[in-house]
């Protein structure tokens, strides 16, 4: 079939990174070829191919012989204003009936695993396909051997890092506890011993704030990979965000209907963590399993459970891991948002004397694992080490160093509009909801909005009085604000006072 | 939170279904509020709301305090040119935690299905949560009961018509048999022996033609229910398209995603075709199962195992019903598309000597089984009264005063492309993949164009010479040709021709 040829003109139009192309219902090429509304189709440009969504324009806005893109589409195809482009149908997918095996619920091999992978990471699935094989992934359908065979092809579909020393260190921690910000810590704590540490964080998927998130509030995160590797040659380490650097890329679009679904199943999770591990070039991994009633992870047995399937798929790809599982009954540090949880971190390198203390402490015990885990020390070894790199000074100039070296530090922004959330009654903090913690966070726009969030004044076995602030909603626009108050106070509370025992 | 309030000016973007709306990058309040592309918002014009995706528009095209809608949206919104609208975040969807409860694989009790369905029919769902749905229950998640209360939100959320006469019958073939045209012979035959069979028909959903697809190349098929009343009263039955009378809306927006996934699931089936039948008033119901290798049931426990549901959700619905399992070996009749399925019946129905048998004989046997379920007959005895009205020309007469009551029958269309696909070897047809030939049926066209499928001239046992046509495309347009004979050309044969025995 002979592609249809186009002029591009630019109509100015964004969709995020669903790519969609513009056509005129007057064109009459595509109408003989039977184009309608959500066809999908193929659009070349030089070496560039992009599978883009059809939308029809039905009005004079394009010629017959016109067409547009949405700026994602613009961007991947690399195009100018006026350039020739190339319509067509795009061949059947052949992965989509290994998709359709997964949803009734049959094994696949690893094959076919890597078709569905690398079909995702070139762009060729659209939302309402991402969508299926998340689901169907879900709810512990996909076994040891198909999580294995999952992280493999996420691998094999990006680029890898190779490092010149070894070993290389990571940690993960598994979300669902806000404010978890240990890795702005253990960074460069063990860099500043010198372990080898570039690390690539992920944007929050379902969290008010990710890693890169909240490291972005004080540095530059979003680096090539060149400019990342003299980052790391210079000072050991790097805290940057994974997405630019190709790095499991298929990882990046999954992330796309994770986030409006809210899911983030078992097998994805751990297929994602260690994919993105071993393509950063990572040798030793400690994963942080937080255990909470309201934290991703509710109890002891889903806590052993998911730390054997990592342990599984990390042996079967060669790391050497190890599983630390704390506490997650209630958000760790104070801040829940981009900016307030540098501002915790900040806090805790500098040894003021408003540092939370659970996060200093949860950052010293993943460090010394790590620690370790690298060297092969016995247990409980590290963590003196880890604290001595704290107390000097060490850590705070190596981050200082980093962010220096990731393009320049600063602080962290201030919301410029804040709400005290009050106790309605005297009496202890009896449980914390991490998860409407979440929500609330999120309404008053965190992460989008960086310095959007909340902090927490109060923690379990607090004794409080009536008035007394439990928490402050941090929004950078009012209507966010009224937002997030509107579904905190409708939607039963975040917090639980109860009688003093 | 108070609204915004903008103006409507059209751009003239056709999205299909999924609302879609158009805000400028410079308005300042979407700003403040932290809304970007592919944010959801609820827009609202009078008593009308609309659910809608943001995509934001980066050029001069709309002012900052203009807005504009897909071509969808603008109907649904019932807006014009100048409204003035009001846009706001919608409020979080209590369903769709019970969506990501079944996702992870827990029963959902009737209050929750009805929660999820009763937003989906109100067009509150995404495509990335419809395909979630869609995709959790699917390969058997569903259990009896969870169907059950599927199948009665289903109706709950629509129309629900009443009829002053009964028993009302009806039938359904579970579709994956190209060409099983039976309804449009079915409807005629029992209407003419006195039964009433307000029939309500569905567009293909992965299939290259529907019944409503097929009966739309012979009359108007997108009739509103006073008309369809009318239709009924006058000739006891009529052969209308299901998805303008809001009968079971929930299913018709369900479809939106089944058709990009190709899917259709065990439980959704189920709930979809006894949803319509309950809502259209039926009490007496004939399920057709074709059971083949490459039908959608491929082996008799399957049947066995759908009847059983069908049965046991029917009875909890207060049916009547009986399943009739039939061959599903090869296509039923020589036409797979609308227009070429629509002039096999046509030829049944005048006695014309090409006429399909295995068509008529199907279509008689399932008129008979109606029969005798709606006036308590013994097994067998229906199939003469059936057979009756077809040879007399009553069914005949019966399907141009139904066409003619719908408004107006005329011939279906012919394909101006045709490509005759021949033997390669000598030899007997051994094997025919339903799939594989629906496919290329949809390849070349069928069911967006009417006229386009293909015309089968061989069926299994069938010699034939080299050279010997097997089958003819039909296309609409010269592409269409060229795609469906790349893919036949490249994918190996849907007909198997081996030695004879």
């Amino acid at each position: 079939m002979t592609p249809i040829t186009l002029r591009l003109r630019r109509i100015g139009i964004d969709t995020y990174q669903e790519p969609v192309v513009y056509m005129s219902s007057e064109c009459s090429v595509g109408r003989s070829e039977g184009w309608e509304a959500l066809t999908r189709l193929q659009v070349s440009h030089a070496s560039h191919v992009v599978l883009a969504t059809l939308h029809v324009v039905t009005s004079d806005l394009l010629g017959p012989h016109e067409v547009s893109l949405s700026d994602a589409a613009w961007r991947l195809l690399g195009a100018s204003e006026g350039d020739v482009v190339h319509l067509s149908s795009p061949p059947p997918l052949e992965s989509l009936s290994y998709l359709r095996s997964k949803v009734y619920g049959r094994r696949l091999d690893p094959p076919q695993l890597h078709a569905i992978v690398a079909d995702i990471a070139a762009g060729r699935y659209s939302a309402v396909h991402l969508a299926a094989f998340v689901t169907a992934c879900a709810g512990g359908r996909l076994d040891l051997d198909e999580t294995i065979a999952l992280t493999r092809a996420m691998i094999d579909v990006g680029e890898r890092l190779v490092w010149k020393r070894g070993p290389i260190v990571d940690k993960h921690s598994v979300g669902g506890l806000p404010g978890n910000r240990t890795t702005m810590l253990v960074v460069p704590i063990v860099t500043s011993l010198g372990l080898t540490m570039p690390k690539t964080s992920s944007r929050a998927i379902t969290s008010p704030a990710g890693t890169a998130d909240a490291m972005e509030t004080i540095a530059p995160v979003d680096l090539d990979l060149a400019t990342m590797r003299r980052v790391v040659e210079r000072e050991g380490g790097c805290i940057v965000w994974g997405g630019s650097a190709r790095l499991s890329p298929a990882d990046d679009v999954i992330i796309r209907v994770e986030r409006p679904l809210d899911l983030d199943s078992e097998g994805q999770l751990v297929a994602s963590v260690l994919s993105k591990k071993a393509a950063a070039g990572s040798t030793h991994v400690v994963i942080d399993i937080p255990v909470g009633p309201t934290a991703k992870v509710r109890g002891a047995e889903a806590a052993t459970a998911l730390g054997a399937l990592f342990a599984a798929v990390g042996q079967a790809l060669g790391f050497e891991l190890r599983i630390e599982a704390g506490d997650g009954s209630q958000p760790i540090g104070r801040g829940i948002g981009p900016a307030l949880e540098a501002r915790d971190v900040l806090a805790v390198l500098r040894q003021d004397s408003e540092a939370p203390a659970d996060l200093r402490e949860r950052a010293l015990v993943l460090a010394g694992s790590l620690v370790e885990l690298a060297t092969g020390r016995n247990p409980g070894t590290g963590y003196p080490f880890a604290q001595g790199a704290l107390d000097r000074g060490d850590a705070l100039r190596k981050l200082e160093g980093i962010c220096a070296a990731q393009g320049g530090m600063h602080e962290p922004p201030v919301a410029g509009y804040r709400h005290a959330v009050l106790a309605d009654r005297a009496g202890v903090i009896v449980s914390i909801d991490n998860r409407r913690l979440a929500r609330v966070a999120k309404l008053a726009g965190a992460p989008k909005a960086p310095a959007a969030g909340l902090d927490l004044h109060v923690r379990l076995g607090s004794r409080v009085e009536p008035g007394q602030p439990l928490y402050t909603l941090h929004a950078e626009a009012p209507g966010e604000l009224a937002y997030a108050l509107e579904y905190q106070g409708s939607s039963g509370s975040s917090l639980t006072i109860g009688d003093p025992t």
